[in-house]
């Protein structure tokens, strides 16, 4: 690879990617463009411009936008259409996220004619995949570059060395270790590392910052009513919203009532386990929902289908392939299902845990004229099922005469 | 069919079961055996002898078994190596213990000399098929009565008037209609029926009968802490236990602490949906805690693929096909997976709520040594990284410089 | 159900359907409309109409129609975009054609005001399933007739004497009893039944009716191009043409050489085996080119997909379930892999065999800059394979650290 | 990664490989040991123990085995039990070799106290990958050594010049470049690169090396009958043989009669797509055969199983992961499978085609009794079809009920 002339850079205005920008300006000798999102992370955006601009970023070169509602249209609610959980209980919420960030510094990369993208990730997790599968699948000639893979600066003292050389300012509260590493955006807080290290001792409590704790949650139910239009909700208690709206109404009732906490050990695509706490209020209250508006509008066919392809699903976007066919087929499989996910689901919460109660919709494919216990005036002949079940038997009677044969 | 000569009937020792070995009585002329399990559904059994007696069955011909050992070790177990959810929620309390009670009808049967078994379910729902293609897997031969589905006793009106036209007792409660339909187990209680036939409309708090309202749980949580050899639960706060005796205790802590409510709408295997609250407070505690043990002891490659076939494996418990040859390879193929899975994980119970917060293990896979965010003394190289995430994207820059090129 | 008024019968003009018809005039004395295809099954169809007629079938009901390019553009070719082989060899060619019937039989009863319609399939096989299964899909109201589950003809001498006593007119080499069964339209032959019962010997060679024996096929192959646009076939040999003009092209090519016989013993959806010959000439060469196109065409995560789906899918279309949300669900996953499988491939055909030997595209992914065994100028740096090892293995690394330290 | 001190090497005693050894020693230093495998590739083995000598390799260290009864009865037959084919097509001949030559490796490093394996296989393919997983999963301390990814002799001439300056003998055709590379073993040969690396120009004729031209095949058709116990082969036309002598005796048939010519496009897992000649004359035979005998033999519900699961098997094998939990867990599922796999199949071998044309077996699930179109004395109730279907159907009724609600 020969050296980037001109790289746009994932930045937060933070310590190390303020870090690595100098890094980029030094090491490469190039020009460096900054983009910073907002994904609902919680954090004032308009510091990272001034930071930029100190560090000497041209102000054509400092991209910083709201990207909240896309975010929550083209990808957070896509996803969820499929109920997607990595290995069964991880809502994604970091890994949805990748694919836009990538996808915009490649954006940027062609506007401003950069030939290069950077981003902050280490080495040994999974967003350097999605970000670079990213950016690979949006434009194979964009070159990229990983500090982190790179460079020398190896521990923290070597990190502040550079820094205190480069005339980047340290925040106080940052000259030591944090003691767990956070990445937040509207859908979740994810943290790991350090003092979570031991899968066998409990987080401690001060990790968790979006969601109160249970113990401490208000005594009293709630319940929220969320309505859905072919698979994606619409409203919430009667009131229609934007998507991004309508995550961020869900994160304030889950993380009032100690919503989405998850501890959990999970496979990372490079091959090590990890152990990541997980805060996803919003997202967990919208996963019940969802499946419980599906259980009256969702055929068992289409339902069961969907069940058995959602693993792959989910896998695909842990390891970064939101850009690939393979997601992108499976995407139109889901779609087609939600066509007449459209309805109203009622969730109580209560001290962590987000319970359908109840749900209804003019799309239900649910006949209480069929289930009833009552007389059910000839929906349904309960003589049909002697048929249904001995030509389901036929084949397992078969195999017992067969068995029964060989052994005799 | 010819008509049977003997019946061995699935006796409760309650009203509707005893209509049905009176009816068997007199529609066919044959004899009846009875077999009446306890399989933990917290219910005296001995009154169902006395019943039974009373009914004209001779004492030889009442098989009265204590089988909740044989019920978690071979069924339940079994099921919830695969961390088994039908339709993502349901724990399938009723459908596992529908094959143990149906082997156990054609094995007294070839032991009595009867040609037919006969069941109490009615032919709108799925027992009646896990009831029967059970018998039919297990004796070809056999012949299988549901007189729901064959009699005219098509009201409570009706079936009263039979009862005491042929002096069988009817307890006051059972003068009227049940206001719920009610199936137990040493796994679970679901409910159904009547006053839950609107999916829309939340249950009443009548319904739940075997855990406390989460609102009147414990203020204080309780840790629970399970430990597992080769994917079975072993002991409990160090002290080892029989499988029956674990599930009953875990039934304990989940139902003082509200654990295991579900509110669902499921697709029957008949082709209908169906409203069921199922609570289910062991198995609820069990699998949280199951999956935390696999997540330190089980390797991606092995979970993945346990997690895309799950789905597949509990559709065929809830539609009765336990003893098929594809249950069978399946059950070959998880049980093959848990070889390591032992191990010890800690659990949270709250207000309704199960949540693994540690787990340890001389199995475990995890290794802190590679996912330190600390110096790692050169057990993972970062550069790795690169070249893995460069031949990972390479299709994907091939399709991207395709897709440019045909488009240009 | 009550007794249909006027009946739409799928109509060949045969003994057995004449029989049908009359028999659904007497036994319910309601009015018949009959449905009469080319699908391409090389039958003359106007003696249906005199037939009918004859029958005193009014000329307003009787329905003769053309379906061929129908059946090939929205049924065949849908097909073959996924490869589909019901157990790894049958082509599917019975049927993928029984749902277009069906859904002529309902469209023609919506517009004469039928309210039933019947077919001339029996109890045991699967095309009553999947007859029935469209006509439900499509209107759920409809009333479905199967003669052959419903009456006494159950021996051929009721039946003639049926048609005697009926006037219905008896070919002569009708009188005797078929040695097989056949069914035939565009996309193959099948026969089954009588002389074909037993699996353990090999077929009579004048059981071949569309193919010639390969040992008699011409002693030179012979090549044939077939160019894909989007995955369907579009032209042969440079020559553009519509869907069902290309498969009866096909037909003929395969015919000539011998190509497509299968004799298969296959599991009926009813639970029984049953063995089948089939000849689809012009099928298989399609399929064997379809997949010479998608090898260059299609990404490996695309395919690898496609190919997991593939027994589930055609599992549907042989079971009847064409027209359920689970079928357009696949289909949808599988057109949207198609959009680049545009090409040309080369098949040698040759005494039972095609084979391709050669493929090309525009849209190509083959990359012989990547490939190559020459100097790739960079276009592949071999280092990275050693990165992607080492991240693949790690897990690998991990278990078998594991199990040394807990055998140790 | 420090030097390795002693290397254990597949040694095929050619050019290449000895240019290996030679530069192992050179490079590192290190002592070698060398090992050849008679895996059927049809080479004598002795002549690499004479090279291996002159290159200074001590008579102790140089092991040469005949692993071909191991090659068939460990890998091969379990493979074949599976159908396996990746893409659809592909037999995996190189593929199921490459585990087995790499345990070897290790074994003998063990054995001799070596601490690194080395291989001859280039950074742009698969077999590199499937050799070092399998190193790496056997033992996981052990250093992996591929001179291709290392070194600079990235030209012929300059491979011919260390040749030369380390004595290395050069057989004269070894002067020129070969025309295309050569992988074979007891189940195939398989040809690649050069001539053969436009997918677009038929191979030509000369690539062939193992099976006739179907074109010289005899005129003559030829019969051939195989037994099979439990899934695997054991007897030829009446003859019982070990594994590795009936893979020899298909193989003798097979390439008489020309079967077992594939000319592919394949995805490699590194990402590339590259075309490859196969010849598996044995193994299209067995794959056939073994089709054949489980199309008699195995229940419905387990062929589904196994053929849904097919394509993530050989995509394993394919990719190196031989020695993976997740192979082992499906290869348990598929041996479950196997258990009544039993019968003989005859098979029709001419001008390059091997067809199935009758099979048998004692334990046979075929039920003429059954499947007969004549009286079948009341062994199936076509009514029960009846039931059967409006059970099927019953969903799909609700949504067509459903659909034409919400659009009325």
């Amino acid at each position: 690879m020969s050296a980037p002339k001109k790289v746009v850079l994932a930045y937060s205005g933070g310590l190390d990617t303020s870090i690595i920008l100098k890094w980029l300006q030094t090491e490469y000798g190039c020009e460096v463009v900054t983009f910073t999102a907002d994904l609902g992370q919680g954090e004032e955006l308009e510091p990272a411009r001034e930071k930029a601009v100190m560090l000497g970023i041209k102000p054509e070169n400092i991209f910083i936008e709201d990207v909240r509602e896309e975010f929550v249209r083209d990808f957070v609610f896509p996803m969820f259409r499929a109920n997607a959980l990595y290995e069964g209980l991880y809502l994604l919420g970091t890994s949805i996220a990748r694919p836009l960030i990538a996808k915009r510094l490649v954006e940027i990369a062609a506007q401003t004619g950069a030939d290069a993208v950077a981003h902050g990730a280490t080495g040994k997790g999974n967003d350097q995949v999605r970000f670079e599968l990213t950016a690979y699948a949006l434009d194979p000639a964009i070159k990229v570059i990983a500090p982190w893979r790179e460079w020398d600066l190896t521990s923290r003292t070597k990190l502040l060395e550079f820094a205190e050389q480069n005339q980047i300012p340290i925040a106080k509260n940052k000259r030591g270790e944090a003691p767990f590493s956070v990445d937040a955006n509207l859908l979740h807080t994810s943290s790991e590392g350090r003092v979570l290290e031991n899968p066998g001792e409990e987080a401690p409590d001060y990790v968790y910052q979006r969601t109160v704790d249970p113990e401490k949650a208000p005594d009293a139910p709630e319940f929220v009513e969320i309505a859905f239009e072919k698979g994606d909700a619409v409203a919430i208690n009667g009131e229609a919203m934007s998507p991004a709206t309508i995550l961020t109404k869900l994160n304030e009732l889950g993380g009032k009532h100690g919503v989405g906490r998850l501890d959990l050990v999970e496979n990372r695509f490079v091959g090590m386990k990890s152990r990541g706490i997980y805060e996803t209020p919003g997202g967990t209250i919208l996963l019940e929902a969802h499946r419980g508006i599906e259980q009256i509008t969702l055929d068992s066919g289409a339902g069961h289908l969907k069940d058995s392809i959602m693993p792959r699903y989910a896998e695909l976007i842990y390891n970064g392939f939101w850009y690939s066919p393979e997601r992108e087929m499976l995407q139109a499989l889901i779609d087609k299902s939600q066509e007449h996910v459209t309805g109203t689901v009622r969730v109580k919460l209560y001290k962590g845990f987000a319970r359908t109660v109840a749900r209804w919709s003019e799309h239900s494919l649910y006949s209480e004229k069929h289930v009833t216990f009552e007389e059910d005036a000839g929906a349904y002949d309960q003589k049909d099922a002697a048929g249904f079940i001995r030509l389901n038997a036929l084949r397992l009677k078969l195999i017992a005469t067969r068995n029964a044969r060989v052994k005799g």
